[in-house]
C-alpha cells in the first residue's frame, strides 16, 4: 500500500503500510534468518503492537537491531525457553538467548494461574535478550484481569545522579491495570529523561535531541545524539528520585532473580553492540484476591480518578497510544520509505 | 540535655535531646493522651527513627498533628489491628482506624512467612491512619533479609501531569534491599517534587518553597507554602513519569486492596484537616527463593552496583539518613526550641 497522497507534501519520504503487511514483513525477515516459527510469531506480535500504537522507537524499527545483534552471535534464533514452577508465588523462564517475547507468552498462564491462587506471584525471566515495550506484556495480563508491574535493565547507558559515567539501563517500568469497559490503564516509561530509541532515531536522522536527556565525554550537558549515544551519558528522568527507581529495577530484574545488571550485562557484549542480555521481573496482582470482600465499591476508586484526570484536562499515559491504534489500524501505519527499504534488504 | 556551645551562635533556638529523652518525650506524650501502650510503643518507634535519622518532617514534628487529629475523631488511639490471613501470599491488617505502625508491626512476621515460602507475598493494610515514613518498614524487612516496595496514599494535595487541580496524594514509594554487610540499601521518596511535610516545615518558618514545588489558585507557579497547601495544588517530580508513578500508588494501595485512593481520603476527612486515613501496600520478596541455584555470585552484582555508584562520586540513595543517625545516636539530635515547647504542651 503506497503512500499517494495521504498528510505529506514529499510523497516519496514514507509509506503506509496496512497491519497485515506489516506482520508479514517481519516474520518473513525473522523465518529468513532461521527465527524458529515459535520465536518469529512472538517477536512479530511484539513488534507490530508497537507500530501500531506509533511506538516507533519499539516497532520494527528494532528488525534492523535484532539482525544485527544475530549477525554477531548476540540472539539465539530458535531458542526453546524453559518453564520452571519454582514457588506458590514463583514462575522462572529460561528465555536461553532467545529474545523475551517468547519467554513471556511461554510463562504467563502459569503466572496467572499462580497469582489467583496467591493474590500475588513473579514472573521471572532470565538469559533473555531484550528489545520490545513492556506495554505489551502488562497490557495483555490487564486484559484478563490482572493487575502488574513490569521491568528490566539494558546495557550501561545511564549516569546514576550525581555521577558522570554510564552506569544504569535505560531500565523501562510499566504497570497495567484491568477496566471493565474501555481500554486498560498502562503505562510504560523509560527512567532514562528519553529513551535510547529516541535518540538513536535523532541521531539517525541527524536532528539535536533536546537538553537534559544527556551529557558528552566530560559529563557536560550536549545536544548531540552520537556524542550521547557512544562517548557521554544518557541522564535518569527527575533527578535523584528517577535515580533511585532505575537502581532498583537493576536489583530487581538483576541480582534478585539471578541475573545481570546493566553493567553485567555491557561487559557481556564485550564491545560488540549486540541487544542487552539480561533478565525481566514481571510481579502480577489478582484484585479480586487482594481486593477482599469488605470493599464497598470495587475498582470504582480507580474508575473515579481516572474520570477526574480527564475532567481536569490531563491525559491517562495510554490515551495517545490507544488513539495512534485506532487510527492507524483503520489507515495504516506511516512507515519511513528508508527505513523500510533497509529492513526489505535484510531478505535480500 | 540543653544546647550550651554546640554549633550554634544562638543558644537558644534548639536543644539537643538523647535518643531516650525523644522517645520519653513521644511515649508520654501519646500516653497522655491515652493511645494504648501497644500504638504509643510502635509509634514512638517510627517518629524517633525519623528524628533520629534527620527526617524532621516525619520526626516528632508529627505529634502536633497526630494529636490534632486526635481531638479532631480522626484517630482511634486504642485500636488494635485484626490481622487476617487472606492467601499464599497476602496478609490483610485492618488498623482499625489507628495509626499505620503498629498495624505494620503486627503483620510483618506472618508476611516473612508468607514470602518465605510463597517467594512474594503481599502485606495490605486496610483503613489506617497515615503519617510515618515509609522507609523504617522497608529497611525493618531488609534487615531481615527481605527485599520490599511500600507505597501509600495520602490525601488530594497534587495536581497531575497536565492538570491544575489537587487529585493525586503525595504518595510515597520506598525500597529495601538488604546487604550482607553494612546498612541496607533503602530508598523512599515523595512523589510529588516535595513532601508536604518540607511544604509544611517553610510555611511554619515563613521561608518561600523553592520552584516547581507547586501552583497557586490558578495554576501559576508559586513559591507561597501557604498558598500551595491550602488553595492551589503540589506538582509531580518528574513531569509526566512522575505523575503516572503517583496514579500507580493511588491503584495499588487504594482500590486493589479494598480502600480508599486520596481523593477519596479527602473527602472523608470533611475538612477537619485530619491525618490521611486509606491503605498501605508492602510487597515483599524473598531473595533466596528467587534467585535460583544457577545465579553464579549471589547479590554480588548488586555490590558492584553500588560501589560503582560511590566510586564516580554518586551518592546511594540511604546515604546521608545514615550518616544523620550515627552522628545523632553519639551527639543528641538538635530539636527546635519552639518544636520543644510545643509538644511539651501538649501533655499540659
Amino acid at each position: 500500500m503506497k503512500n499517494t497522497d495521504r498528510c505529506s507534501s514529499k510523497p516519496d519520504d514514507f509509506t503506509f503500510l496496512e497491519k497485515g503487511e506489516i506482520e508479514n514483513l517481519c516474520y518473513r525477515t525473522l523465518s529468513h534468518h532461521r527465527f524458529s516459527e515459535k520465536q518469529a510469531k512472538a517477536l512479530t506480535e511484539f513488534l507490530v503492537a508497537a507500530e501500531i500504537d506509533g511506538c516507533r522507537s519499539h516497532g520494527i524499527y528494532r528488525l534492523l537491531y535484532i539482525i544485527d545483534s544475530l549477525r554477531k552471535g548476540g540472539v539465539v534464533a530458535d531458542a526453546q525457553p524453559q518453564i520452571e514452577d519454582v514457588a506458590p508465588g514463583l514462575v522462572k523462564v529460561n528465555a536461553k538467548g532467545g529474545l523475551s517475547p517468547l519467554a513471556f507468552n511461554s510463562g504467563v498462564e502459569l503466572l496467572k494461574r499462580k497469582c489467583e491462587e496467591s493474590g500475588v506471584a513473579i514472573l521471572a525471566i532470565n538469559h533473555c535478550v531484550h528489545v520490545t515495550a513492556l506495554w505489551v506484556e502488562v497490557e495483555k495480563l490487564a486484559r484478563q484481569g490482572i493487575v502488574s508491574l513490569a521491568c528490566n535493565p539494558t546495557h550501561s547507558y545511564v549516569a546514576p545522579y550525581g555521577g558522570l559515567n554510564p552506569l544504569l539501563g535505560t531500565n523501562p517500568f510499566a504497570f497495567g491495570w484491568p477496566r471493565d469497559s474501555g481500554t486498560p490503564f498502562v503505562f510504560d516509561f523509560a527512567t532514562s529523561e528519553a529513551s535510547r530509541g529516541d535518540i538513536e532515531l535523532h541521531h539517525r536522522e541527524k536532528k539535536p535531541i533536546p537538553e537534559g536527556w544527556g551529557v558528552d565525554r566530560l559529563g557536560n550537558p550536549t545536544q548531540d545524539p552520537g556524542e550521547v549515544l557512544n562517548f557521554g551519558a544518557m541522564l535518569p528522568f527527575g533527578g535523584h528520585k528517577g535515580s533511585a527507581l532505575s537502581i532498583m529495577i537493576e536489583l530487581l530484574a538483576g541480582p534478585l532473580i539471578g541475573d545481570m545488571t546493566s553493567l553485567e550485562s555491557s561487559a557481556h557484549d564485550q564491545g560488540r553492540g549486540c541487544i542487552p542480555y539480561h533478565g525481566e521481573v514481571i510481579i502480577a496482582i489478582d484484585p479480586s484476591v487482594t481486593r477482599g470482600t469488605t470493599a464497598k465499591n470495587g475498582m470504582a476508586g480507580a474508575e473515579q480518578l481516572f474520570s477526574t484526570i480527564i475532567y481536569q484536562g490531563a491525559r491517562l499515559p495510554s490515551q495517545r497510544r490507544y488513539e495512534e491504534r485506532k487510527k492507524n489500524t483503520s489507515n495504516g501505519v506511516k512507515i519511513d520509505a528508508g527505513l523500510l527499504k533497509e529492513i526489505e534488504g535484510l531478505v535480500k
